[in-house]
């Protein structure tokens, strides 16, 4: 067989995952929460369950949660998505991510990356037959983005900007700044923007959550894409949204509707209910400061260097002043020997740039934590 | 936008049911039970919910899921899959259908098609660049697949062929005879088959389900698309698999990775669970025999003609000796004045022929099913 992306493999979370498990180590590698989410949430989704609510949901989502996202944005943001045309539930941000770029991404397209960035953009790129430009930030520069570069890379094949903040791996945000640079060089052009923002409400100290939708030159050619499994302590409940305008969401549906047509109702129902408290998710960037200074205070004494993560649920380390192996190794190392579990940078850059820095994910209980900052201090 | 497929629209599930809901008929249109599914089964989801299964599952789905429908695999039909390289747990049939088109179909490849045909099956193909490739099966014949004509389709570019049996919409299943047939004429290409089973277990009288499976030239090359929605009832819950050979396996999962990395956890935990007493799946082709039993029994005395459905759980009525009417008109018809909705067969050919067919749902429960009975004996 004729694979279309014979290069892919599996994905690094999956292999580091079952390297922590194989080696009994805390795993601290892929991004998922070592607590579960709020007994109101569970009771929630049984009670539906029970209701009878286990047949398919409409194509889009069902209503209630179509309307409360559409509510929850306006008050958060001052801006309107209409919840019957502008507002789409899908199987998790993977999934709005793929449908997005399968709507847009025709043959030989052009689609702007700016890395480090999530293993999934490149192959859903390249599986709709568009071609990657990359643009590299470095943690030399804090990974500030150099809009002048990024225009330089915009040729007549440019369909497409994909961003991310809070941005995974890094911790970093975007500005206010940003997305007002970002508007003038797409502004008379006719390239769409898609902007990955599941960690939305994890974001820290004097940080502001500057969604792409904030923006209006860039709301009306942007599809939003966002998820609960984050927000929520669920990330294996794998149900997630797409903002769009009108127009966008139209065709974004006729993409989504053959790719999974719908999503999982008696948690759709669930949420819908949950999200009508906001404090359930007001709560949420306190909750995982406290988790980010908890971590940073447990290697407190080691000879890592980092600038504290200013959102996302993910601190990077850098090593450098500690050895100079790969990054790759070091954290395969950490796992057998130290037993901790991180992500290694450099699987976020297509051509794995390796500038010694390890991530970690502090969405654990606070035990783990302190037992992983025990260990990392050995290191 | 320019969109890859300006033409695909609404799906006609999306509408019928809609148009079902605005004037208040019994909705005999969408495939979905009336009835809930058994409490055994949402008290398992429940129980994962509250231990906390709400993670991330692993990316091919979770051991326990996997295995057990290996073993019920092997003890249905002798035929081996192994659970770690040749099963995949993904959000539906739906999302297995259109990674395993993706997985094959490159820009520019033909795929035969068998008309009628499930509605996401042409979008699947187009999407990934491809060029379906209709046959058209005819009610005259009893749907019966020429399979010269088949043959006669292949060109150097047939790349796959789909089919789905027991079959949506026409209730046809196919038999031993026929993957013979087509065992015959693929064996000596690299042609694959996609083989659509989800109502495996909705199978009657002296009929017996034929999966691709059982003959090994055909498993060889074929992805087996399955679902447990149709057989449990609970069509909105999203869990789907893949069965293929580990080569095969391992492009597939390549791509469900990047479309929606995994499935809803606690789901299939429970489902794992639920499996475990065969009976669960073992007792389904007599319940929705009777219900197909009590649906033809309810029409008794009305001028429709049929065959009675030998698997899924639609049943195919002819109204030609009754009206000339095309059969979307009909259906949009019946739905506002006689209060039963349907789906007019026309939406599943490509060239939408009309054979004056209308496609019932009798997974209702027994007063929906006499009273749509009792109202359609008034045409
Ligand atoms: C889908 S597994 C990866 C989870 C995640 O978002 C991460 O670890 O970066
Ligand atoms: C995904 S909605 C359609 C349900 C179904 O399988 C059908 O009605 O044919």
């Amino acid at each position: 067989i004729q694979s279309k992306q014979p290069d892919t493999g599996t994905t690094i979370f999956t292999v580091m995952s079952k390297l922590a498990g194989d080696y009994g180590a805390l795993n601290l590698s892929q991004g998922f929460p070592s607590f579960n989410c709020s007994e109101k949430l569970t009771d929630l989704v049984a009670f539906y369950l029970k209701k009878g609510m286990n047949q398919y949901a409409p194509m889009a989502g069902i209503q209630p949660l179509r309307e409360i996202i559409s509510q929850k944005t306006f008050e958060l943001y001052g801006v309107n998505y209409h919840p019957d045309s502008e507002i789409t539930i899908v199987s998790g941000a993977t999934e709005a991510l793929y449908a997005a770029v399968t709507t847009i991404v025709h043959e030989g397209d052009e689609v702007i990356l700016l890395e480090p960035c999530y293993d999934s953009y490149t192959p859903a790129i390249t599986l709709n037959g568009g071609i990657p430009v990359y643009i590299t930030l470095s943690p030399e520069n804090a990974y500030k983005i150099d809009w002048e570069l990024v225009k330089s890379k915009i040729s007549e094949k440019t369909r497409l900007i994909m961003l991310n903040t809070p941005h995974n791996p890094t911790g970093t945000v975007m500005s206010r700044e940003d997305l007002n640079q970002l508007a003038e060089i797409v502004k008379d052009t006719d390239i769409f923007i898609i902007g990955d923002e599941v960690y939305e409400h994890i974001i820290f100290d004097e940080h502001e959550h500057w969604s792409l939708l904030r923006n209006p030159v860039l709301k009306e050619r942007s599809f939003i894409c966002n998820s609960f499994g984050k927000t929520f302590h669920v990330t294996g409940w794998k149900v997630g949204y797409c903002l769009a305008p009108k127009q966008l969401t139209e065709e974004f549906r006729k993409v989504h509707q053959w790719l999974t047509f719908s999503t999982v109702t008696p948690i759709q129902y669930a949420l819908a209910d949950f999200l009508k408290d906001p404090d359930n998710y007001l709560s949420i960037p306190k909750f995982y400061q406290d988790k980010r200074d908890k971590f940073l205070d447990c290697i407190k004494g080691s000879r890592f260097s980092y600038t504290p993560a200013q959102g996302s649920f993910f601190q990077c380390l850098n090593y450098q002043n500690i050895t100079n192996e790969n990054d790759f190794n070091l954290a395969v190392r950490l796992t057998k020997e130290i037993g901790v579990a991180s992500i290694p940078v450099s699987v976020f850059y297509h051509q794995k740039n390796d500038f010694k820095i390890l991530r970690f994910c502090f969405a654990k209980d606070d035990e783990t934590l302190e037992k992983a900052g025990e260990q990392l201090l050995k290191l």
